[in-house]
């Protein structure tokens, strides 16, 4: 059990290491040997967990996917909590910052995928619900409203990224729903959605009780 | 007479290859003996025009922005037709992919700066025209919209480019209007709105008789 979780953590550290490293040089210029020595720990125990530079992107990208919010009365509020959650951890968690630096690596993402299409089948999927529902309109198509979600989503966290490092990210996150939403929702879902710059914290609070799937490891 | 135009074609076709260099390469890698090799013009000429590297990423951020569509009845049309026609010059025109990969450089643009900020002013002083006209809701803020759309094209464009190359850029920048034009315009004037994926075709085509703004050198 103790050893079970100290390698929880040496994982953990691993990943935020190799985090760190990517989010500051990029996928190609990073190194194994930088990663190594921002983790602080023993070759062995890195190679234990991620057997190479891709492993440990792959990893970063899927640590960032794995943790959308709880449940909710609505699915559409479901739908946009998964968005202002990530807006929320983009500047504390470099995680999720090297996950969006890593997704749109154009020579990386060869070697070790993109974080965007896990996004994008949850945002679907999400959507999907929400139309058998009746909470959004008929002629939404909820893979293409997924696809420019994400992708927008994108644009706005580097916009905010580059402007400011990511200090006003929360607010153009809640003011991209706020102009997307109209366009999908139908008018009595619409004015029960909590779509507030600070939801995303509110929602994190309540979540720290319980530790995200995010911090778990899937394997070893 | 002649002289002139000579200059204009000169100073066109650096700035092209310059735009094709820095969109492969990125601005760091990129030197001006790369570019110097792409345009085929002598060093002279290509220094008579820009005198740096700097000088010629800005003469590329420039040429982006000078041309933004003929005039409409309805400003939000102007508005939305900025960024189809964006949209089809994209794949077409290797000073507006430039453009858009330069905006993004993190490094670069601490050197050149960013197309971003021109293309906001454009699109905020456009919704408050609109605004003034009643054409758009009243709690719209016209530079709050103008950086969305601004920073959510680049995402999308992104997502096109990495995913096949800007194939279908025209159809997902249609589908970012969709989305976002029900938020902020009226209702009468949604109804009258072309978004259509093949309207910045339909536009470019009308203003190929007249060379648009953008093949005009402002200086030398």
């Amino acid at each position: 059990m103790a050893q079970q979780e100290r390698a929880v953590r040496t994982r953990r550290a691993v990943l935020e290491a190799a985090a760190a490293v990517f989010a500051e040089h990029g996928y190609s210029a990073a190194t194994v040997s930088d990663i190594l020595q921002a983790a602080g720990v023993t070759k062995g125990a890195l190679y234990f967990h991620f057997d190479s530079k891709e492993a440990l992107a792959r990893g970063v990208l899927q640590a960032q996917v794995a943790y959308a919010g709880p449940p909710q009365e609505l699915k559409v509020q479901e739908w946009v909590d998964a968005g202002l959650l990530l807006a929320h951890r983009l500047p504390r968690d470099p995680v999720v910052r090297a996950g969006a630096v890593l997704s749109s690596d154009p020579q990386g993402r060869e070697h070790y995928g993109s974080a965007w299409p896990a996004w994008i089948e949850l945002s679907a999927q999400t959507l999907a619900e929400a139309k058998e529902r009746g909470e959004i309109l008929s002629h939404v198509v909820p893979r293409q409203t997924a696809e420019l979600i994400v992708s927008s989503f994108h644009g706005v966290q580097l916009f905010s990224q580059l402007e400011c490092g990511l200090a006003d990210v929360e607010r153009r996150i809640s003011v991209l729903y706020d102009h997307v939403i109209p366009a999908i929702t139908v008018p009595a879902v619409l004015a029960r959605l909590d779509l507030a710059p600070d939801r995303g914290a509110r929602l994190y609070a309540q979540a720290v009780s319980v530790p995200p799937p995010a911090l778990v490891p899937t394997t070893g």
